[in-house]
C-alpha cells in the first residue's frame, strides 16, 4: 500500500505575518511556538491558563493564498468548555489555541492580550510605552510522581521544567523546606515563579493564575506605590503616603542632620522608611483584593539620600563634600531584606543613582523621558531641596545638582508650607490696585469667585506652597511693587495697605495678615532660581548648546507650577513654550517600566554610567552664572519674552526699574551673595 | 650617547622549575607571578602578610647555568624590618619576595607555606592529601580616597580590586551599610574576602591576616566540627558533642516517627540540631581562639534525615516508601539561614546526597576514599540504623543502602547500648571453660587482667555496644554453644552456669546477671549481617565482581569493631585482611576537603550524579541473599577463613554443627524469616 504524502495547512499569524505548513491536527499554540510567534501561555497548553486566546480570521485572504474559516479548526472539547465555565467565558471567536487544532487553511490573529511581550500603554499617551517582559515568569509543571529510584522531588522538578518549557533555573535552598508539600497538595503539578530564567522564587500547588509587582517612589516626602500585574502589566492599584520619617525633620538635610547627632538615627531612619513602605505594598495589596504573598517582585527609586536610608546606609557621607555615595550602582537584593512582607522569594531593584546628588529617581525620569534616544536635546529637571538637572540626547547626557535650597519647596519662606490642602498655589495682583486673588490647593475657584470660601479645605488657608511664592514674588515685580534686584519698593506703600513696614524692609501681604512675602522670602527664591538656572547653564555650556529642544519639570513641584512663571522668573532657560510639560509621576513611571520590562534595567544602567557629572561645586563658571541669575528677569532675552506671556502686562516694570536694578544687581550680589555650597540632596 | 642593552638576570624557581630573566631590580613576587609560579600573598606586594616568603638557595646550580646568592637580592629594607618586628621574625634565610629585588642569578625555593595551592597533609598519611584551593580567599586592596567626582565608595573598590588583582566580584547589598565606615576606618584600605572569585562575603578595615572554615558532621548520634585556618589548611581545633535531638528518640527512625505525630516536630528537631551546631561552632572558635565572626565558610556532611532537619526540610517522606529525598543535590546557602552565628556573610556547603537512603555523610566518605579514581575494587560500608554501601572503582560505582537495623548500634538487643564509656566492647570466651573476659570502653585492660575494676568509667559496665555483641556471637558460635543457625544451644547448659534458660530459649551471660546474651539478641544480630551482607552481594552482582580489593569501614561503628569478628559473622565479603581498614571520620574528612579544596565540590557532585543507585527494597534476589546470609558463617568460603581468622579455635564448631546447620537454615529461614523492608535511615 502507497501512503499518500499528508496534507499540509497553511497557517498565517497575524499581527506577525509569521506563516507555515502544518500537518491536520496540529494545536495551533504548538503551530504558534514553532514559528517563533508570541503568544503566552503559564500552563503550557493544559487549557487552565486562558493566555493563549486566539481569533480565527474568516474570509478570503489573497495577499495569502488562504481562505480561512472557523470551521478550520477542530470543534471546541471539553477542555475549552471546562475553562469557559471556570469564570472567564470565551468572547465569541475567542478560542484557546492550545485546544484548538489546525483542520484546513486558517488566518489566525494573536490579540494584545495573548501576546508575552505586548505593549503596556499608560493612560497620558505622551510617554513611553512598555514592551511586557518582566523579570518574573510563571510557568506551570507536571512532576512526575516520587517513585523508588526516580530521584529527589527537586531532581524530578528541574527535569520537568528543562523538557516542559526549556529551562533550567536555580532552586533556593529557603524553598526546600515546603517542596515536598506542595508537590503532594498540588497532586505533582505546581506552578513556579522563574526570575530571568535563571532562578526560582515562589512554587505554588497546582495551577498559579496570577503574580504582581509594585513599583515605588520613595520620596522624601511622599511615597508611591503602583500594584501591576506581570501578566498583563495593568496597574491594580496606586497608593501614596508621606514618608514617616518627616518627624525626623522636613528637608533632607534636617534628616541627615538628626543623623550626625544620634548615633542611632540612621538605623531608626531606615526602620521608618521600610515600615512605610511595608505598610503602603500591604495597603496595596488589600486596596487591589490581592495577597500580599502573590507579589514578587519590587523596583525602587528615590533620592540619594532616601536610597541610602532605604538600602541601610547613613546618609553621613552624603552630608558633607565630597559627598560620596556608599555605591551608585543598581542594587538587586531580597525583598525580605527591606522588611517587606511580600512573597517570601521577591526581589527588589533600586534603580542606580547617578552621582552624589542625582539620584535613582532621576535615572527614573530618565528611563521614562528617555533623552538618550531622541537627537533633540532635552532638559529634564527635578526640584526638590536639590534641582537634579539632565541635559543632552543620544549623542551625550549630561548631569548636575544644584543647591536650589528648600525654598522652592515652601522651606525657608515665611508662610511658606509643602504642597498641601490649604496652600496657596497661584497669586494673581491687580497691577492697578494691587489687589491680590490666589487659588487653594483643594478648591477649584478663585478667591473672588463666588463660594469659594465655602470650597477651602477645613483647615481654611494654611500657607503659601513653591509654585503660591514663585507667581507672587512674578506678580510683584509685574505689578511694580518689586524691583529686578529683588527689593521690595516700600516707596510704593501709599498705593496699598497690603506693603507693610517690616523692619528696614517691607512686606507684601497676599492673603490676610498670615500669608505675606517678606524680604527675605523674596530673597529665597532668588537664591533657589538662580542656583537652578547656574545649574542649567553650566550644563548648557558644556554640551555647547544656547537652547534646548524640550524642558520636562519632574517631580511634585513641576506639576504645580504654571511654567509662564517659572520662565518670567527665570528658572529655566528659552524654550518654546509648547516644549516644556510638566512630567509629575516620570520616576514613578520609570520605577514601573524597570518592573515591567527587564531590558530597561541594563537600559538606564548602561545610560547612567555613559552620563557625564559635572560638579557645579568645583566648577567656577557656577558661581558666575549663579551671580548673574539673581535679578528678575536677569537678561534681555527673559525680558524680550515677558512680553509674550504676560500680554500687556510686562512692559511698566522692565522700563521703570530693571534696567538699573540688572546693572546694580550684579555689584551688590558679588558684595553680599555667595553661591551657596552643594551640601543638600533632594 | 648610547643606550647599553639591560643586562637581565636568571632566575629559578623551585619546586616548580620555572625560569625566566628578570631586569635587575624587579622584585621577586612579581618575577615569580610572571612566570605562574604558585606565591601566594594577601597584601598584594606590600610587605604586611608575610605569606609570599622565600628562601635563596646559595651555591652553584651547572643545571641550571646560575651560581646564586642571597647577596643577588636587594638587601632587606624597612619595611621588611617592620614585618619581623610585628611578631613573626623571619627565619634565617627567608626574605619577603614582595620586597626583595632582583640583583643578580638565582634560584629560589618557594616553601610549602608560601605556596597557594599546597598539600594539607593528614595526619593518618594513608588518606588522601589535599590540595589547599578552598572557595573563600582574602585580598588587601588599597582604594583612591573618595573625592568630588570620583565615584561612589563602592566604585572606587570596585575597580581597584580589579586593578590590583584581577577580580571583579559581586558586591551584595547586605554588605552595603558598613562599606563607607570600613573603607573610613582603614584608611581607605580593606582586606575583602572573596568567594570562588565571583562574590564578595566579607570586608574588614585595613590587613586582614587570617579567615576560617569549619567542616561539620552532624551524625544522628553526635555531632563533629573541625576548625580549619582558610589559609594554611590546618585543622586548629576538632571539636565533638552530642546531638540533642537524641531527646527526641535514640535512632532516627524514632525521631521521624515524633515528627509524624507532632505537626510542630519537625521543626522542633531542626532547632535543635542547628542550635548544637551554632553553639558546637562557637565553642571550637573559642577554644580556638579566634572570633567567630572570622569564620567565611562552613560545610556539612550528614545521613538523609539529619541533612532534611538541618536544612529545615521535613523528614517524614523518608519514613516511608519510596523514600523521596526532598533535593539529593548539594546545597548552598548562606551560613545565617542554618542560624549560625558565625561572619554574616558566611556560605555553607552541604555536600549531596545520593539516593533516599545514602546520605552526604557517605558522599563524604567517597571524596575521602576516592574509589572512583582507582582500578582497584573497593567496599565502602557505613554501618548506622542502615548500612550504606557503596562499591566500585574508577570505571563504575554502585551504592545502595541495606535495612540492617539499629542492633549494630546497640539498640532493640536485651543489654545493648550505644559505643560509649561503660560498654563492653571486646568479648573472648574460653573454650574449655566457657568463662568470658571482657574489655570496657573507657578501660585499657582485659577483666582478667590486675586493676581491671579500677580502671572502669564511673559507672561501671552498663552493657554492650555493637562490637561487643558481634564478638560476642562469634565467640559463642567458636565455643560450640552457638549452633550455625543461631540457636543457642541449651544442651551445653551442664558445662556452665552462665548459660541460664530464658523461657523457651537460653540465654548467656557475658558479664555478671545485667550484661547477657538472649536469643532474640543473637536473631537480631542475624537479621542485621544478613541484610549488610545481601546488600554487599546484591552490588558485587551488579558490578559482576566475586571479590573486592579493599574494604573500608567507616563511621564509629566501623572503628570499634575488630574486623575478624565482622568477617567470621559474615558482615564483609572475602577479603584480605590487610586490605580492610577502618576509617572512622571519612565523612568528617570529606567535608574537610570540601571546606579546603573548591575543586572537590564538583568533583563529588559529578561523582554522585554518576553513582548507580540500587534499590534493595524492589531487588528479588536481595531476599534470596538475605535468607542465605543468616547462617553463622555462612558458607564454605567464611567457613575454610575462619581458620585463618582463629587459628587452632575454628574447627571444632565448624565440623560439628556447620554442616547440618547450614541447610537447616535454609529450609527454616525460609519459613519464618522474611528480609526487613527498607524502612529506616542511618
Amino acid at each position: 500500500m502507497e501512503l499518500k504524502p499528508e496534507r499540509q495547512a497553511r497557517v498565517v499569524f497575524t499581527p506577525s505575518g509569521r506563516r507555515g505548513e502544518f500537518p491536520f491536527g496540529t494545536p495551533l499554540l504548538e503551530a504558534a511556538w514553532e514559528l517563533g510567534v508570541d503568544v503566552a501561555s503559564i500552563c503550557g497548553g493544559r487549557g487552565l491558563c486562558g493566555r493563549c486566546r486566539v481569533v480565527c480570521s474568516a474570509g478570503n485572504f489573497p495577499k495569502h493564498g488562504i481562505v480561512s474559516s472557523p470551521e478550520h479548526l477542530s470543534p471546541a472539547g471539553v477542555v475549552e468548555t471546562r475553562y469557559g465555565e471556570r469564570g472567564q467565558p470565551l468572547s465569541a471567536g475567542h478560542r484557546l489555541s492550545c485546544q484548538a487544532a489546525i483542520q484546513g487553511d486558517l488566518v489566525i490573529d494573536v490579540p494584545p492580550e495573548s501576546q508575552v511581550h505586548r505593549q503596556v500603554v499608560r493612560k497620558d499617551a505622551d510617554s513611553r510605552p512598555i514592551r511586557l517582559d518582566p523579570v518574573v515568569r510563571l510557568h506551570l509543571v507536571d512532576v512526575p510522581a516520587a517513585d523508588l529510584g526516580a530521584g529527589s522531588d527537586l531532581t524530578r522538578l528541574l527535569d520537568a521544567l528543562e523538557s516542559q518549557w526549556g529551562l533550567r533555573p536555580v532552586f533556593p535552598a529557603a524553598l526546600l523546606p515546603n517542596l515536598q508539600g506542595l508537590l503532594r497538595a498540588g497532586e505533582w503539578s505546581v506552578t513556579v515563579a522563574v526570575h530571568q530564567e535563571a532562578e526560582i522564587l515562589a512554587v505554588w500547588p497546582g495551577f498559579k493564575e496570577a503574580i504582581y509587582g509594585v513599583a515605588i517612589d520613595v520620596g522624601s516626602t511622599t511615597i508611591a506605590a503602583h500594584l501591576c500585574d506581570l501578566g498583563s502589566g495593568d496597574v491594580l492599584c496606586s497608593n501614596g503616603m508621606m514618608n514617616p520619617q518627616i518627624r525626623f525633620g522636613e528637608d533632607l538635610m534636617s534628616r541627615v542632620s538628626y543623623v550626625m547627632m544620634h548615633p542611632e538615627g540612621s538605623a531608626e531612619l531606615t526602620r521608618e522608611v521600610r515600615r512605610a513602605v511595608n505598610e503602603l505594598v500591604a495597603g496595596t495589596a488589600a486596596d487591589a483584593g490581592i495577597e500580599a504573598q502573590d507579589i514578587v517582585s519590587l523596583t525602587f527609586v528615590c533620592n540619594p539620600i532616601m536610597h541610602h536610608l532605604l538600602l541601610g546606609i547613613s546618609p553621613v557621607e552624603l552630608g558633607g563634600a565630597p559627598f560620596a555615595l556608599a555605591a551608585e550602582q543598581s542594587v538587586h537584593l531580597p525583598a525580605r531584606d527591606l522588611g517587606v512582607e511580600v512573597n517570601p522569594g521577591a526581589v527588589a531593584y533600586a534603580l542606580p543613582c547617578i552621582a552624589g546628588h542625582v539620584g535613582a529617581d532621576t535615572a527614573g525620569v530618565v528611563l521614562c523621558e528617555q533623552p538618550h534616544r531622541s537627537d533633540a536635546v532635552s532638559l529634564l529637571v527635578d526640584i526638590g531641596t536639590n534641582a537634579e538637572i539632565v541635559l543632552g540626547n543620544a549623542a551625550r547626557l549630561l548631569a548636575c545638582s544644584s543647591p536650589t535650597g528648600p525654598a522652592f519647596e515652601g522651606a525657608q519662606v515665611s508662610a511658606g508650607q509643602r504642597a498641601a490642602p490649604g496652600a496657596i498655589e497661584r497669586v494673581r495682583i491687580d497691577p492697578d490696585t494691587l489687589d491680590t486673588r490666589i487659588r487653594v490647593i483643594g478648591s477649584d475657584l478663585w478667591s473672588d469667585e463666588p463660594g469659594f470660601n465655602d470650597t477651602l479645605p477645613a483647615q481654611g488657608v494654611t500657607g503659601v506652597c513653591g509654585s503660591g511664592i514663585i507667581e507672587a514674588v512674578v506678580e510683584m515685580w509685574l505689578a511694580g511693587i518689586l524691583t529686578s534686584d529683588g527689593v521690595i519698593d516700600g516707596g510704593q506703600a501709599s498705593r496699598t495697605v497690603r506693603l507693610v513696614p517690616d523692619g528696614r524692609t517691607f512686606s507684601f501681604a497676599i492673603h490676610g495678615d498670615q500669608v505675606t512675602v517678606t524680604q527675605n522670602d523674596v530673597r529665597q527664591i532668588q537664591l533657589a532660581k538662580a542656583a537652578l538656572y547656574a545649574g542649567i547653564r553650566l550644563l548648557m555650556d558644556r554640551l555647547e548648546v544656547t537652547s534646548v529642544d524640550r524642558i520636562r519639570l519632574a517631580g511634585a513641584f513641576g506639576s504645580h507650577i504654571d511654567v509662564r512663571y517659572a520662565m518670567a522668573l527665570g528658572m529655566i532657560p528659552d524654550c518654546s513654550l509648547d516644549a516644556v510639560a510638566a512630567v509629575g509621576n516620570a520616576a514613578g513611571h520609570g520605577a514601573r517600566i524597570a518592573l515591567l520590562n527587564q531590558a530597561s534595567r541594563s537600559e538606564i544602567e548602561s545610560v547612567v554610567k555613559s552620563v557625564e557629572k559635572v560638579e557645579t561645586a568645583i566648577e567656577p563658571r557656577f558661581q558666575a552664572y549663579f551671580v548673574d541669575a539673581m535679578a528678575i528677569p536677569h537678561g534681555p532675552a527673559e525680558l524680550a519674552r515677558l512680553g509674550g506671556l504676560f500680554p500687556g502686562r510686562a512692559t511698566r516694570p522692565a522700563s521703570t526699574v530693571a534696567g538699573r536694578a540688572t546693572r546694580g544687581q550684579g555689584r551688590r550680589a558679588r558684595r553680599t551673595i555667595s553661591a551657596p555650597r552643594p551640601s543638600k540632596s533632594s
